[in-house]
């Protein structure tokens, strides 16, 4: 990484992380027609998620940080074992004083990384090759997104996919929740909704709702199929009819009655967890 | 309910609600040796949330809302079926902006109850008749918390137990994020740690310590005895040592490799949904 020194907070060297929590100029939002003129880059808070950005496809174009976290990402760089990757990349250095009046806020985590986004990925590619999906509907809370990335990579699980009415999963509080998986867990968004199921079942998936209603299939018994895409809902409504209509198969999780009775994250973790339970099991 | 109107913020009928994001002052902080002044009294935040604790141990005293959620919680009351025991219990009743000059905050959620903490339970007490519950380790996270008691209700757990370095678990965030269960789900403290264990045993409790060295049991052939209590440490450092040495049983979850791959929270809510599943299986 190429070191420079920051001392001015006015510096237009480091707009790519200025004010992130501001609700007119923050560069983490996609822009709006009309609307918001974020820029929709993606931003990686603290060592461990700035590494992970390293090792994704969002290669960062510049680092913020002050100097104690520099060494340790210089570290990490090296057990990674791809310096080169990162070598021509700009660590803008600065106290953490500058930094806070740069970002908005005082960071804890003393270091950003900040990447375009590149091209997105298609449902055909991050299908191919796959064995067990999530496919989120709804879900338009950036820390449940988070944590569903993070439970998909804890549980071996291949790709994210996502169906209508869900929230930014590149937003920096869902790229942080995550610790940085939002970036290398494969991910794609459905054009057609619920209609791009087609596909799913087309690549040999069989799709499991995941639903509290205690008529449905018992999840342990739901999961045993070679390829199996997860579908789960927003907390309270959950899956519209019409998409759990569209799967093979409405699962429940034991005991767990009610809408509130589990986070949509936990739901999705204890189905990831039966899935490898149950290949484990060697069934 | 006793419907009262509050006009001027500065009432001191509602001095049980005021200033929550106060350092200083808060009332649901517990007082401390020579420390902060607050009362350790029990806030619940938002309708369902007050509707659990009218329903808990935790008697409230008072409530603050604004008239819609008056409304709500009158008809929560009679659903429940237990209108007297809050028949005489003060709701001051106050528009959002007064509320929030009160609070400190704007308060999505338009009602708080407020109940001093009754007597704490013992160990034995949430041990008798209990089959199956979590023990917490060094979890000092208000949020981590509450989403144990949330999963703990959802996924039959019986109690709460808290060892060493544990966070509060009736403060504000640990109760709202719990959705009350914080409140429901019976709880108790250990005075000795780890060798309170001992009285978990002599209630023919098998212990299991949670961990993702993958030289530990797989998780699914570790919870088949008639009463099981899980135990589970902060994320990072896990669980201490010498308390895995007093469990009779170290297990994983397999895939979650790692101290970041799963939040404390999931890898205990996969726990405990492992328990139902062996048993609703009928092993």
């Amino acid at each position: 990484m190429r070191v420079i020194d920051i001392d001015d907070p006015a510096d237009d060297r480091v707009d790519d992380f200025r004010d992130l929590n501001s609700v007119d100029r923050r560069p983490d939002l996609p822009a709006l027609p009309g609307g918001r003129p974020g820029r929709g880059l993606v931003i990686a808070e603290g060592v461990l998620v700035a590494q992970r950005m390293i090792a994704s496809r969002f290669a960062p174009h510049a680092f913020l940080g002050v100097s104690r976290r520099l060494d340790e990402l210089a570290d990490d760089v090296r057990v990674v074992g791809e310096p080169d990757v990162t070598a021509a990349v700009p660590f803008y250095r600065a106290t953490a004083e500058v930094m806070a009046e740069i970002v908005g806020f005082h960071l804890n985590r003393g270091v950003l990384g900040v990447a375009r986004r590149p091209p997105i990925l298609s449902v055909d590619e991050v299908l191919s090759g796959a064995r067990t999906v999530a496919i989120l509907e709804g879900v338009n809370d950036h820390e449940n997104i988070g944590s569903i990335f993070r439970n998909a990579a804890g549980l071996g699980v291949d790709a994210v996919l996502f169906g209508s009415g869900c929230a930014d999963p590149l937003y920096r509080r869902s790229v942080r929740v995550s610790m940085g998986h939002a970036l290398l867990v494969p991910s794609a968004q459905f054009d057609d909704w619920p209609a791009g199921l087609d596909d799913v079942h087309r690549h040999g998936f069989t799709t499991v709702s995941l639903t509290p209603d205690p008529q449905a299939a018992v999840l342990a018994e739901s999961v045993d199929a070679e390829r199996v895409a997860f579908l789960v809902g927003a907390e309270g409504p959950g899956l519209a009819r019409a998409t759990m209509r569209a799967t093979h198969v409405q699962a429940r999780i034991p005991m767990s009655r009610g809408t509130d009775s589990l986070n949509v994250a936990t739901a999705a973790a204890i189905a990831f967890y039966e899935r490898v339970r149950s290949g484990t099991m060697g069934q």
